[in-house]
Order: C-alpha cells, then sequence, then structure tokens
C-alpha cells in the first residue's frame, strides 16, 4: 500500500491524501499480485485503483469505453464500475470496497482491447480508525430501527445522517466555494485551517466562481483551451482533477465530507462552464461521478442556486441527476441548492434538501417547516454568514449566526458554516478559503459537543404531536379558561424544546434575556440540570438534582440553554 | 368654563384632565346660559357635559333612558348621544363638538320626566393648540386624496391614521394593562413617567388584571357589591369610573391615545368580570360607549387575546362591537386583540388590525402580509417586550425590540411598547405603570423624528409592484442571466425600503454589520445622504450632494440606516 500524491506535495502542510492503492495489472508487478496471496490490500472504504494503459488515439475520452465489474469472493455481489481517462494513454477505474475479504475484477473496453478483460483481486482489510465510511441517510444504515414498530426513534432517523458502519453524523458544514481555484498556497492554508477547525463537510465548486471579490481567472481550468480560443469541452485538463484528487483526498484524511457543487451560475462569459451544451454537461457529470465516486467523503450536489441557472430546465436537473446515479457506482448523497426558489426535495433522486433560506428573518426556524414537507433530513447551507460583505447573506454578527445555528438544529436539522469579511486581507473563506477570522467556529464546536451527545432519538417538541401530558418549560399558572389544545401549546410556546421521551431535554432561549426559567420534570424522575451559555461557552450544572419543579437561573442573559437529564 | 377633576388631586401630579365644560340645566345659572349671548363655550373636540338629576328610585342604571339631540345651527346636522347615570340621582350626557360654532341640544328621557325636554345651547370655538380632534382612518380624513387618480399616494393612506383636522398620527403606543387599577400613588407617577415618554398611545384594561405578578385585588371595582357577596352586574362603582374619567383626561391632556380594553381574560374567579352574560357585558358595554365616547382620545379595543375567551363566540365580539358604535356617537376607532389566532380584521367593524404577533420569530416583518390581507392600518400591538421576565412574549433586550420597531415601520405598520423587568421594583411597567427602566423609549423618540418626517406617500418597496427601472440599493453587478423579476428583486431582496418617488429612500439594516453599501440615485437627481445609526441615535449626513451612485459607510455596525432625499 503506497500514497502517492497527485500533485506536487511542495509545502508544509501535514495533510496528506488518504491513500489510493494503485495497481497497474499490465504491468509484471502487478500480475504477480494477481494471485490472492499476493493481493494488494486496502481498507473497507478506502480507495482502490487500477491504472491501465490504452490508446492515446482520436479522443479517448470521447471514443473509449471503460468498466470493470468487482465481485465480492464471500457475497458474491458485483459491483460494477466506469472507468475514465486521465490523458497521454493513462486509463483508470476506481472502487471503493463495501465489504471486507477478497474481492475479484475484470474490465471491460469494446473500443480498446489492451483495456479489456484484465483481472485482478483485491483485498479489504477492516476499516482504519476514522473510517467509518461514506455519510448516507440513516434509515439506510439503520433499516430495522427505521421501522416505527420497532423503534420509537425511527420517526426521527429519517431526518437524519449515519456513517455506513453506522457511526452518527451530523453535518458541521462550511463553504469554501472556490477554494480550489486559488494558489496552491492558499489552498494548503485552507487545508491547515480545516485541519484545526470544527468543521465535518464543505460545499466546494469545481469551476472557478465569478462574482464580487471573485474576478481573478484561475491558473488551471477544466478544459483543453484557453480564454481567448474558448475551451474543448470534451477534453478534460488532468490538471485540474489531479488537484482534486488530492484536495479531495486530503478532505477525506481530515474526515471532512466533500460536498461537491458540480454546476454553478456565477461564470464568467469567457469562461462559460454555465453554459454548455447539454451533452457536455451529461459528459462532465459522467467523469466525475466515475473519477470522484470511489471517495468515500464525496456528496453530490448538482447545483449552487440552480435557479439562477435558467438555461437549465428542471427536466435537465433530473437527467443530470441520472446521470450522476448511473456513473457512481457507490450511491453518495445527492442533493441540489437554491437562490430564492425552493426545489421540490420530494423528487426521489434527492437524498436530503439542501436549502438556503428564502425568507430574511425566519431562516433555520424554517427547518420545522422544511422536514413536515419533505420528510427527508434538512441541511439548510445558507442561513447567512458571519461577516461583513455590503449583501444580506454575508453580513451577520456571530451572535445571529450562532442563534440561527441553534434554531435550526433544535428543530433538528442541520447548518452550514461560511465567513465573508471583506476588510481581513484578500482570501474571504466563503469564496478562497485561506484563514478564519469569526468568532462562530469555536462556539460550533461547542455546540457539537452538545449536539453529537444528545440521544439519536431526540426529536422536536411539536404541538400537534406532543402527548396531552407534556411536561411544561414554563409551568405557571395562568389561571385562564383554555382549550386542551392551547393549554398544551402554552406549555413550550416560546421555545424550542428537544426531547427523548422523560430521560432527556434542551430548551433554547435565543434573543430572550430572562431571568430565570422554571421547568416542570416528570413525575417520580431524579435529575440534573445543566445552565448552558451558549455564547460564553460555559456549562454549569446545578449542584445536586432534582424532581418535581425546577428553577434555572439563566442571569438575564441572551442565547442561553438549558438542558435537563435523567439522573 | 371650569377645570372639573372628577377625582381627589391629593398629589402633586402637575397633569390636569382636559377640561370638561359642565353645565347643569336644571338650575338657574344654567338656566341663564340658555340664551345664545351666555352659552357655554367649549373648543372643538373638546368635552361638553350636561349634568342632569334626576330619579335614584329603582335601579336607574337599568331603568331609565336618557339621550340629546345636539344640532348644529350653521349646518343643521343632529347628534345624538345616550346618557348615563352616575350614582345619588346623577345624570350626565357628553357631547363632543365636531364642528365650530353654536350647537342646540334637547334631552330625551321617557322614563323620567325631570331628564325629559331639557334645552340648552353651546358655543364651540376653535381647537387649541394640539387639540386635533379625533384620530380617524387616513382616509377617512383626507377623502379626495384617498382615490388613486387624484394622488399617488393614495394607496398608502388606507394604511395610516389622521387626527380629524388632517394632521398625520402614527401610533407610538405603550402597554399598562392595569394601571388603573393601582393605588392612586402609582396612577400618578404613571401619568408623570408619560408626561415624560415618547408614547402617544396606551393600551389599558378597564379592569383588573389577575396573571403572573398581578395577583393583587384591586382597591376599587367596576360594580356594586364585593369579592365575598359577589358583584351586582346591574349597578356600577361611581369611584372607578370617575377615576377613569380623570386618567383619560390626563393621557388626553399629555397628546395620548387612550386604547381601552372592555374585556379580557385575565381574570380572578372572585372577580368573574371575563364571564358576565352576555346582557351583563352589552350594558357594561353600552355605558362604557357613552361615558367616554365624548374624549377625542379614546380607542375601543372590544378585547385583550379574544381568544382566550372561549366562553365568548365570534358572533358575541360582532355583536359588542355593534352596541360600541350604536352608543358611540363619535365613530372611535374599533379594533381586537388575538392572543394565537388573529382575528378576521376584514369584518367591517374592525377600523384596523391590533394584532399579537403569532411567529416568534417573523414578528412585526408581518405587517407586509398583514397589509396585503386586511387593507387597513395595521399596528402590532404585542411584538415582545423589552424585560427579563420568564416568558417569551417578555424577555427581549432593547436591540431586538428595536429591530422589530424598524422593521415594522419600515414595512408602513406601526408598533407598541412594553417593558416587563421583574427585578427592578414592585411596578411592572407593562402591567402597572410606574416608571420606566429599559432602553427602547429613548430610541422610539429618536425614530419618530424620522418616521414622522417621511412623506406620507413613502411605501414600502414590494418586488410585486416595484417599477422594472426601480433604483437599486446594491448596484454590485453580479453578472449573472437572470429573468426581469429576479433581476428587479436582486435590487432590494436583503432589506427593507421606504421609498416617495425619486425623491425619498429610507434603507434599514437591521441585524446586518456592513463595512459600506452602495446606493444607485436616480438619473439626474442630486441627492443628500444620510448614515442613521438607529441603536446610538446618530445622524450623519456625508458632505456634500450626490449623483449617480453614493456609497454609505456603515462602520460594520448594527442597526443602521441611510436616508436619502433629494437635495
Amino acid at each position: 500500500m503506497t500514497t502517492t500524491p497527485t500533485a506536487a506535495n511542495n509545502t508544509a502542510v501535514p495533510i496528506d491524501p488518504i491513500a489510493i492503492v494503485r495497481v497497474s495489472p499490465q504491468s509484471a508487478l502487478a500480475e504477480a499480485s494477481a494471485v490472492t496471496a499476493k493481493a494488494p490490500h486496502v481498507e473497507r472504504y478506502g480507495l482502490f485503483e487500477i491504472a491501465l494503459a490504452g490508446t492515446a488515439d482520436g479522443n479517448p475520452y470521447v471514443d473509449v469505453d471503460l468498466s470493470a465489474d468487482f465481485t465480492s469472493t464471500a457475497t458474491g455481489e458485483t459491483v460494477t464500475v466506469g472507468g475514465f481517462y486521465r490523458g497521454n494513454g493513462d486509463y483508470a477505474i476506481r472502487f471503493m470496497p463495501l465489504e471486507e475479504g477478497e474481492w475479484r475484477y475484470v474490465t471491460h473496453s469494446a473500443a480498446d482491447p489492451s483495456l479489456n478483460a484484465i483481472c485482478g483481486t483485491l483485498i479489504a482489510d477492516p476499516a482504519g480508525e476514522n473510517n467509518h465510511g461514506r455519510v448516507l441517510r440513516a434509515t439506510d444504515v439503520h433499516r430495522a430501527a427505521a421501522e416505527p414498530e420497532t423503534d420509537p426513534a425511527g420517526s426521527e432517523l429519517k431526518f437524519q445522517f449515519s456513517y455506513e458502519d453506522g457511526t452518527r453524523y451530523m453535518p458541521f458544514g462550511t463553504t469554501c466555494y472556490a477554494w480550489t481555484s486559488q494558489s496552491q498556497a492558499v489552498q494548503d492554508q485552507t487545508v491547515e485551517t480545516l485541519a484545526a477547525a470544527p468543521f465535518n463537510k464543505i460545499r466546494m465548486c469545481v469551476f472557478p466562481k465569478f462574482y464580487d471579490f471573485n474576478n481573478a481567472d484561475p491558473d488551471v481550468f477544466a478544459y483543453e483551451g484557453s480564454m481567448e480560443n474558448g475551451f474543448d469541452h470534451t477534453r478534460f485538463n488532468e490538471e485540474l482533477f489531479a488537484n482534486l484528487d488530492r484536495r479531495i483526498g486530503q478532505l477525506c484524511a481530515l474526515g471532512i465530507e466533500a460536498d461537491i457543487i458540480l454546476l454553478h451560475p456565477y461564470d464568467k462569459p469567457e469562461w462559460g462552464f454555465s453554459k454548455m451544451s447539454r451533452e457536455a454537461d451529461i459528459m462532465y457529470l459522467t467523469y466525475m461521478a466515475r473519477r470522484y465516486g470511489a471517495y468515500r467523503n464525496v456528496w453530490w450536489s448538482l447545483a449552487n442556486e440552480y435557479d439562477l441557472m435558467p438555461q437549465k430546465s428542471l427536466e435537465d436537473w433530473r437527467t443530470y441527476a441520472r446521470v450522476v446515479m448511473a456513473n457512481d457506482a457507490f450511491g453518495h448523497l445527492r442533493s441540489i441548492h437554491n437562490c430564492v426558489t425552493v426545489y421540490d426535495y420530494n423528487e426521489p433522486w434527492c437524498t436530503h434538501c439542501s436549502i438556503q433560506r428564502v425568507d430574511v428573518t425566519r431562516t433555520t426556524e424554517c427547518i420545522a417547516d422544511w422536514r413536515r414537507e419533505y420528510g427527508k433530513p434538512v441541511v439548510c447551507d445558507e442561513p447567512g454568514y458571519e461577516g461583513n460583505i455590503y449583501w444580506g447573506w454575508g453580513s451577520l454578527p456571530a451572535t445571529e449566526l450562532m442563534r440561527r445555528y441553534w434554531e435550526g438544529l433544535m428543530r433538528c436539522g442541520t447548518v452550514t458554516h461560511g465567513e465573508s469579511f471583506i476588510d481581513k486581507g484578500d482570501q474571504i473563506w466563503w469564496a478562497h478559503g485561506g484563514t478564519l477570522h469569526g468568532e462562530t467556529p469555536a462556539r460550533i464546536a461547542f455546540m457539537r459537543g452538545i449536539f453529537e451527545t444528545a440521544p439519536r432519538a431526540a426529536s422536536p417538541l411539536d404541538a400537534d404531536t406532543a402527548p396531552e401530558d407534556v411536561w411544561s418549560v414554563n409551568p405557571v399558572d395562568v389561571s385562564q379558561p383554555l382549550n386542551g389544545a392551547m393549554e398544551k401549546a402554552m406549555k413550550f410556546w416560546d421555545v424550542p424544546v428537544l426531547r427523548a421521551g422523560t430521560d432527556w431535554q434542551l430548551v433554547y432561549f435565543g434573543w430572550y434575556q430572562q431571568l430565570y426559567r422554571e421547568f416542570d420534570l416528570p413525575a417520580g424522575g431524579e435529575y440534573t440540570v445543566d445552565v448552558i451559555d451558549t455564547w460564553n461557552m460555559t456549562i454549569d450544572r446545578l449542584p445536586g438534582t432534582y424532581t418535581g419543579t425546577v428553577r434555572a437561573d439563566l442571569g438575564g442573559r441572551q442565547y442561553m440553554a438549558v438542558r435537563i437529564q435523567r439522573a
């Protein structure tokens, strides 16, 4: 097993990409490994690559078909994976073993006999530490638990993600749209920053971005050609994709999901990548899915702000989703992101929602509505960013962005970070990467600790579905003649409450600066009470345990929360 | 003309109620004044009272009918006003002359001959300074201007109020639900506080309030009887109403509209005023409308949180509105206030909306929706209060309440103040009155200066109705291929904009902490630019005048606004 960085490692960045176990079965060395005893070993969910030499005549990107069937000796299951061309007569097929044990493969190419019928074997070893496989919808990982009759928590699972080994995954993503279009030095700095940041997902484009503060042409384009003479949309530029290999591999090593934005509208006329023909789009999407589908940390975002690309129809997007699904042998998560018009995430190809809030005031609170509407995991990928740019999407103080984080997570959706300070140097994190300047990352790290240790069955209290005897988060007797529904709603109308049965409860007070608050505790139970200052990042446990009713002093401060757990 | 305080003026409070010009035509003195030369004089929109002595037998509250016809000598118009009993054989009829000049009156009573056919005259002089008459819907005051074909500003008028002399009235109200149920000393203190505060309206109940921090029984009840032995809902207690006379008169002297909440749910079983019979309610409402209708500063709020009174049906409220309208000869403004279920303000008896925000996040921003839905002036009477009580309705920091004020007024609705600190002494302003402790009043005074000098024709920019060539509040070229509608929306999607043609514009940045912002100016125009810090209450005019495009530095601070006016 060797580590093969695919771009020059010319800086001090300590982050190596995940290993690619690369075999060249046409060479003598590789032939030796074709017997099981000498078969190459790769981690389960690791990246195995068959590197092949074939024709360089004509346009192999278009002319040469290539695939391989991988069959598990243990289960008999066969996975067919499409190959791709990388220029100079070099071809590759990438595979991620989803099961441990021996896999045998055989290649197929009708166009080039030298690429056809090459056989080999690999051994998938147990996954290493911090390798939990792909992120999937939790219902696809925990099938039994997703049945409400077997597990009452099942109703919440459909809004969650899991690594395929069952480990919980909650997206705490960030946004660096064009970071791989920056200089190598800036890209390295971005990786360094990410290594110390609390993020486990990143939204990133393949094509460069043209927009305010994003006027520079990239050094490397995805296609052969030039801005002056135009680009040949049938010939990819290996340099860009080799860099993308390395950067996605580094993200994988850091445990960061690469939410790859395949198309986007922020384009320059001389680039033109947002306005390619349908055929060119399909060729590009095919290439991306085949080349990157075997990275376990890849997600597909068909587009950023699809609705700013009127040149693509809704049927185009559905077709493009089918193209990705047909060429990604590993079924990664798929979504699409809006500007103004929220996409219909009920479409079956969408595994989850990737929503930009539309209302500038009621932002992540809408997660409650989106869950109801789509019944899928909800990621609010643009709730506004911390920064001071002259746009409403990027000029929030950290207090307000953190409030939106909390409001979103209290409703069992997730929220994505971005930063857009325009007075902190040349790089703006939201587009270029580089370094972080804001006050949110530390607080996101703090909140991860709280939510990642919450019971998975915790669900948001909802007036429609809460039981009649729901325990109140403000048991003050108002002595009003209320009907039952209103009486129930009065118990928690003013705050989001996350609750797992009678064992665990989290209440968030957001803007409010309450002096204190009283809480009902379920009859007979004994509880600990934590007063959480989400802004100052402190958790103060009240002394002892409590039964009946408990009063928590909140100090008249904003952004407080209270966690109550069975002792 | 004499000032006749109707309750003992036993403190140092310097606020005298407005004068009541009281005549007793049954006495020799009054008979002398029955000839025009000696007729009493009263200001136009002032308060004229005929005090009569009649039978005290039986239950005059129920048994004795009394009214008077007032006829303007100049116009021939006759206004019929119902009288009321005040105990001890004393009766009164109150009248507000809506026109200057001579008015003649004659009383009617079928039940008591001594109250019947009493004639007299009064002279209505021009209104004094600071007397602008009733507040009405602007369309009822500026009838011609309300026709869109004669005045393009007419479309905004239907959302506005005016004093009947044409002076603009924008409600900047506050809330002291039970202030007239407190001790005289606290009531006096409340009046003193109001005299120095920026409020021109107050929401106040007649009946006492029973709720958290409101457990004390009042000294005086509205009815004869007692908590022990029950109250007689057919006999009013003059002491309470005499105090109300005085307090409403003081408010009038201060230029404060009394938004009188006639019924409310926060009741104690031993009081029972929220659960009186329909007949008792109607008797009470009749009495209120007759006794207080001639005060020019009265508004009627049928109920606070009507939906917490399931004992009253919607048809009850409609009936109660008709009772008030039949007995208030002066057509004061009428509304009703919700807790959870917003009332249907399309009902014709509602002159305006008096809404409690329902969504705890998107509060005064909803004014845009309510304007569309009801087409009437919108007062958001409970957007949350400044304070630190343990309820979401009353624990906002001043920054957030002021943001809600600005978001509401930018949408051409109005917003009402309240304060609920529970650690600043015995009185909590929201219920008891007393003194103010918060940081909002000074900032409300500041914002009044800005909005009361705005052009009346200023209207909120709306993507649906804005012209295609609307001038942008962020003219940065995003180089995207957008359709026309989206391109228009992009010019002001992130901020509320209030604009009067090409002459005047106000933009509010709320939460945002933008470093600067650029603005298009209409072609050919020359403009001044003011940078407004709504929190720190400063207005900085940029030097000189501007054409084309102007950049305003906002300092990376929150709660900023920019005002652009034709030079």
